[in-house]
């Protein structure tokens, strides 16, 4: 049932000793990351990776330092990211993998290495700054990820320049958030952006600088001097260290068989014939914050597999195992102000976002048994869907903690309560009024608003098994535009306007015969033949 | 070179005494707005427009009144839509006509009705309250039709009831922003809307009251009663009726040639080798409220024509003519308190929505002659470049007038100069402190960030010449995408949302095998065979 084909990843976990095409060096308070791709170690065989150009393999490394940093070096304020070619930063995504890529890959490629970008920026605002530091030209993704650092540091050497030129070379959109970036973070001004993105050569650094493009630039001879004045004024700006060490990031290893991907907290189980996949979270007995930051590291790499692996498993049932005593024990210890519980806390925030930016429906079940307290609350209220047994002697246990009041924000900037009760204040402010702790039963949790059906015993199996049934039955890409639109209401952020606005123009292009056809820019790329466009306008 | 196929209107212009698909029937304050589809009257031969269902042709009518009762019948404070058939509202479009129209034509077909909502809920707004009274069942495009008005009224008769079922029967989504609408607007809460999206037969009075999916129901017997309790609560609402009477729209008849269509003040200059279309203003001598609303309604229709008849002429360029001190006399009408001052701004403001809104992009040419003055420089600032000629002894009128300031926004709620400077406050207010009808030269407007580029006289014509030929070489695609993206930075609205995450979103699924393939939902929709669907979700 999985799908690990040419181009696939087999695991998302990675560490330091085995990158091909990173290499990270900490040095006290600084960390500079160089990326040094190994042109033989694409995913997709028979794809060069050229001029530092990347593919899946390469964001999955980043998107694991991106997380070692924060939790085994927390001392690390200030991370450079540099390129070890000389004439190139990065050439962004490689065409060739891009070409060969089906659909669905290309937009779970484009969905991770976007997320990542947002995980830098989160970086950044937790007090590591990320500082592009572009001895060479940046174009295309490698352009986007400098837009994901706090600051773009170019060398003015007459060569060197910033493009985004998808547009002209390859007749789809940039795909990680730069358009978005450039209007909306760095303010470019919207038609110097239109002209921007047009140009398949870029900008070099004079022009870059006044345009807002880039932050500061540098003759070669003193470029090293201008990274080191960036890097005092980000550490300056980051305050001191916290007085401790790092936490290490301890392989997860996920027993993977045919029907169940089994991890220490949590079991996924798989089932082609319903086209499900039920995730159960256990939670241990007496948890500390090691087992919140492994909750959700196994979590997020579950969710990882699924989108990759299994896409025909259009519905994630969620269901909770263990005693409510224990997640409010865990949720006290998330509320600490350490370094650590501040990390747990914002990696738990990332993998709710990634479970709700995934294009699968979820249904919650509150069955006896289950523990929906606090922050595994948080994923019933990240549900299209709650089901909760009514009139059971042992209720399930369903109930707020001080998490749900902050803790954990949606891409809309918003808690799941507020979005939740959007245009409600009242209903919001009754939610807000139950004190932390008290159990809510089906009826309550009912009148409250928390969830959205609450069978009895009697009509359970018949209830949940007929709404399974039926989701399983819809389009599946009817269901992903469905739940784009309806899981965010209220206001949009850079975050959303990315993951909505933004990529649903690029599912749509990349869908496009101008793109992704036989006569197709994409396949045309780098061929002696031009790609031949349909001219009508849409 | 232009496209007037099957299901293609050759006008969008109509009259009531036209209408073969509404009765409007004016009493004093209140208007009663019929839909009466004619079965035999669908725009595609051999599509029979049965249970009210619509196509454009409907729609285009729809439009006609929305503008008809601004401008004709301003005394009037609330309009009642209803039905003609006793069991049926509205079934929303018409399923045969959608499964036989092309991608661009179905694209369109949203856009216009979508536009044609929201030009209903700012009637509503200017105090034209909006009631559907809902005697029978409205789904689909009939609910949101509901949805765009300002209060929705359903009969509780067992039978009635109100459905989205467009993602179990079609495998697409509701296209004309019911999603958006139903989240945003009515603030119905996400998990319930989740349930009503897959509910076929929808739901009927007193569950879709509870759910807040209308806003009022009752019996048979007592539903004209309803309806009249309601249209007292608008009057009052709406306040006292302006003391004149209205302004008769006159018919716009622009002679269409080959190459060419010619209104009284626009010129639209077609070149199918260029693929571009040319729009002049002429600005009339001593021009009055008239011409001013004269002039956007010839805009308007220009646009509609370009986009549905012209969709190969991908770049627009849009150039102005006349003296600016006709400008700042027209701009100087349009701030007037009158009801009629009010109703040419907002038309003039829903106009310039539409040219953002097209899937087109734009140049302004500012040249000698040009009378870029207030309302008129509101094209310039819509347009995702200005090029303008510096260094001429008679420079081109460039100036701002009080209407820059607030009197037109964006469909993302700000003004363009707003717009064009997120994130640099400092920048904005150096624009806005430029005194009225003060002209500025090329130099001071690209000091001033309000033009791209300022080429001289001996540059002019090569420098332009190039940005259009470039861009008319790009990916029709890719250029819809960059600027839905570029255009709209900042804050988002339910109209934004609208045009940007939800059409994307639809776009994308109608160009998807799951709805529009040969085995899709849309082909499969009426016959004995079922939809085969390809169920990796992505």
């Amino acid at each position: 049932m999985s799908v690990v084909s040419d181009g696939m990843p087999r695991s998302f976990e990675t560490a330091p000793e085995r990158y091909r095409h990173w290499r990270l060096a900490v040095d006290g308070r600084v960390a500079r990351l160089t990326l040094a791709v190994d042109e033989a170690g694409a995913l997709t065989e028979g794809v060069p990776l050229k001029r530092n150009s990347y593919d899946l393999g390469v964001d999955i490394e980043l998107r694991d330092v991106v997380q070692r940093l924060r939790f085994e070096h927390p001392e690390v304020g200030c991370v450079i990211v540099d390129s070890a070619l000389s004439e190139v930063f990065c050439a962004g995504a490689n065409i060739g993998m891009l070409a060969r890529s089906s659909h669905p890959l290309k937009v779970n490629f484009c969905k991770l290495t976007n997320e990542t970008r947002f995980e830098i920026e989160d970086a950044t605002r937790a007090g590591q700054r990320w500082i592009a530091a572009l001895s060479g030209t940046a174009s295309g993704g490698g352009y986007e990820l400098a837009l994901a650092c706090d600051r773009i540091l170019l060398v003015d050497d007459r060569r060197a320049a910033v493009s985004l030129p998808e547009l002209p070379l390859l007749a789809v959109l940039p795909g990680t958030g730069g358009l978005t970036r450039l209007v909306d973070k760095r303010a470019v001004r919207r038609d110097l952006a239109d002209v921007f993105c047009t140009l398949e050569e870029g900008v070099r650094a004079p022009r870059a600088l006044v345009e807002g493009l880039v932050d500061a630039i540098a003759k070669p001879s003193l470029f090293d001097e201008l990274v080191q004045r960036e890097v005092e004024a980000a550490l300056a700006a980051a305050g001191p260290p916290p007085e401790a060490d790092g936490v290490r990031l301890e392989s997860l290893d996920p027993q993977v068989s045919e029907g169940e991907l089994a991890y220490r907290h949590v079991t996924v189980s798989l089932s082609a014939e319903s086209r499900t996949a039920s995730i159960t979270l256990r939670m241990p007995a007496k948890p500390n914050l090691l087992v919140g930051l492994r909750l959700a590291r196994e979590l997020d790499d579950a969710v990882l597999r699924l989108r990759f692996h299994y896409p025909e498993l259009g519905l994630w049932l969620v269901r909770t195992q263990g005693d409510p005593t224990d997640v409010r024990a865990l949720d006290a210890a998330l509320g600490g102000a350490s370094w650590f519980a501040r990390e747990v806390r914002a990696l738990l925030g990332r993998v709710l976002k990634r479970v709700e930016n995934s294009a699968r429906s979820s249904f919650a079940l509150v069955e006896p048994g289950s523990c929906f307290s606090g922050t595994l609350l948080e994923l019933a209220l990240a549900a299209d869907r709650v089901y909760m047994l009514r009139g059971v002697a042992q209720a399930p246990a369903f109930e707020l903690s001080a998490r749900n009041r902050g803790a954990y924000r949606m891409a809309n900037g918003q808690t799941r309560l507020e979005t939740r009760f959007t245009g409600h204040a009242d209903r919001l402010n009754a939610v807000l009024d139950v004190p932390d702790g008290v159990p809510l039963d089906a009826e309550r949790a009912l009148a409250l608003g928390l969830i959205t059906e609450a069978p009895d015993a009697i009509d359970w199996d018949d209830s949940v098994r007929v709404a399974i049934e039926e989701r399983a039955s819809f389009s599946p890409d009817a269901l992903t535009g469905l739940e784009a639109s309806l899981r965010f209401p209220g206001p949009e952020t850079l975050e959303s306007k990315v993951f909505a606005r933004l990529t649903a123009w690029q599912n749509w292009i990349f869908q496009r015969p101008n793109a992704s056809g036989p006569d197709g820019a994409l396949r045309a790329y780098g061929r002696p033949k031009r790609a031949k466009f349909d001219w009508k306008r849409t």
